[in-house]
């Protein structure tokens, strides 16, 4: 039987278009884009393509903004850790909100623990940040604010364009992780008044192992990654070539056909929410009605366990997430839905389901069929369900 | 025409062997290691096959002491920095070569503006690093030894090993940036008695964009990739499958086919070394007569500039190198040649010469052929030689 796949955010799959020219650059085998010879020339001029193909899809002014990375994770890393290093003789002060990406969460401990302070904002009941709070927390000593675009376990999207705004006005580096919303939906960097923007190839079905970072021309930013001078001298280290190329097609396309993928999960994503009712009862529903992925549905499924839902549906060939793929290996109920009120009983049992532009409307049913039994299976065995009344 | 390909550590090939398996990999397309479900169990599990093909080609006892990443330089970073932070409530002092690659002197020189202190030692004129010299630069605020294992434009070898057993009594961390040498000669970590070991798929023809860093078992370093759990907590982010896949398949075969590389590019050497006083003169040989690479030769051929020689070269379609591919940009004349007794003017004339496999004796003649009509070319417009007599 085909695998229902409805955990794109943990892997999308690559678009045959993206296979093709991967396989064609892995023929190719291009040199070194460093080299002063003409097998140098020849691999800049690729890399120098995908570079630009890249910041088309985020609307930067100059493909020189662009500095590309080995995913996501460098990209956050680079731009906090080399953001508060670049700037520590002006302050030691960063902002951010309690519901980011455990890449952003760790780079502040770290800095943390070398002397930096942390404020964390809490979202309200939605899982949004309050551009008012934002304001509030910023004192003359804050060199940072890092808030993501989307969240990876909710898909509620962040009011980024406003607290670009105050970040503007008061001369502070504003980063936004933006993992899993570029290539998903519009953003443009000029509009959003972002100086670092952080992203990955793999959420617009581009290779893994590849991403990037926006860097707004002048942002003070130490590199990750010192050494040679490749990328402006913002990324030391040969290029993951093929990845690059890759990533480069991955964003044209995405960038032609986003209207149209948007129309086509948002369906599937409305349909589940519509039809779920009739399959299961006493669920929370995560995710923002208005300012949210339209790929990705979050669902606390009360009195039951995630992990035995996950697996359960992946006997019958159906995969979905049970929180962040990265943070598998952590058993600890999820931060993200603690910080929207969520119980810890009731965050254990959510599941986050994204789509992509190869589910069906079938695969929502099929879904919703096999999930019915499931969550039966599981609260006739579950103490929970059988001492609630 | 063919091209010539003597500029190897610019950028190796791809053994078909290796394009074949990414192509594989590719038209598989895996999921995320990290998922819960069978897709993740399966990426996972090539996943690891690649960890140990690695690990046994530089004889770790485990193979969770591998840590993958994008490349030499990451593995760099990750190890000087992140022993630096991991350790600085010990000391703040590092010894290291006056000859290392920018990687380890741009991240040493990130760690000086953090309030850390380097010791650089200088080499003989051989290129060599003296163990004594490492022995008395030891302080009781060292907390690590950074020591190349070749060098990246002479393929001088170090004395490893001799430090390794001064680093070990003396319980201080030691890292050894063995990029140009991990898959090309011999690395047995446990004998060499290293903490920490740099190395990059590329060197062995394996894609770029993908390397490894080796962690000897309790060596306290921190991350520079912090956020998910993966590579067993040492390095964040979704993982360059492909990328790694490869690099486990060119691991294996340059385990299996190191000895008749090395006997086909030691001969490839031989013969230039040998031939090379027919065709020019005046001219110095900058490589080690008995610890160096088999694959590379240094040579700096006087009153004339290197960047012209290489330019002249690839209108014949030959490539070599004039310095590090890493270091282009640049126009300094190299810290490495200065640093083993050459003037600047003889450094600017020097030509890095590396062969791989796919080189051949009609490879080497034809460059001498060619080398020599450029260098006649070059002095005849040359002021420097001009004026010699």
């Amino acid at each position: 039987m085909k695998i229902v796949n409805l955990d794109h955010m943990s892997a999308n799959p690559l678009l045959p278009e993206v296979k093709d020219v991967m396989i064609e650059a892995i023929k190719m085998d291009y040199g070194n884009p460093s080299s002063q010879h003409k097998i140098g020339e020849q691999a800049a001029e690729v890399l120098e393509n995908a570079r630009e193909s890249v910041a088309n899809l985020i609307n930067s002014a100059v493909p020189k903004e662009i500095v590309f990375t080995s995913g996501g994770t460098e990209s956050v890393n680079h731009a906090v850790k080399g953001a508060a290093f670049a700037n520590a003789d002006k302050g030691k002060h960063i902002v951010t909100s309690n519901i980011e990406h455990n890449a952003v969460i760790r780079s502040l401990r770290r800095l943390k623990t070398m002397g930096y302070t942390i404020t964390s904002i809490s979202v309200d009941k939605n899982g949004r940040v309050n551009p008012d709070d934002v304001a509030k927390a910023i004192t003359d000593e804050t060199i940072l604010v890092s808030i993501m675009h989307s969240n990876n376990e909710t898909g509620t999207i962040q009011p980024i364009q406003e607290i670009g705004q105050i970040t503007k006005n008061k001369k502070i580096i504003f980063h936004v992780d933006a993992v899993d919303s570029v290539g998903v939906v519009p953003i443009d960097v000029q509009k959003l008044g972002v100086d670092l923007l952080s992203f990955a190839s793999n959420t617009f079905y581009g290779p893994t192992g590849v991403g990037g970072l926006y860097v707004r021309r002048g942002t003070p930013v130490w590199p990750l990654l010192d050494g040679g001078v490749q990328e402006n001298n913002k990324r030391a280290g040969a290029e993951n070539l093929t990845g690059i190329i890759a990533m480069g097609v991955a964003a044209k396309l995405a960038r032609r056909d986003m209207a149209s993928r948007i129309a086509h999960t948002k369906k599937l994503k409305e349909k589940l929410l519509k039809d779920l009712p009739a399959y299961i009862d006493e669920y929370i529903i995560n995710t923002h009605p208005e300012y949210s992925l339209p790929t990705l549905v979050s669902v606390s499924i009360k009195y039951i366990e995630g992990e035995s839902i996950v697996l359960m549906l992946d006997d019958e060939d159906i995969t979905v997430s049970t929180r962040s793929a990265c943070a598998t290996g952590s058993l600890r109920a999820s931060h993200v839905l603690l910080s929207i009120g969520l119980g810890h009983a009731d965050a254990q049992g959510t599941l986050v389901i994204t789509f992509g532009v190869d589910n069906t409307e079938e695969d929502v049913d099929r879904f919703l069929t096999v999930l019915k039994t499931v969550v039966t299976t599981l609260r006739d065995i579950s103490p929970l369900y059988q001492s609630k009344s």
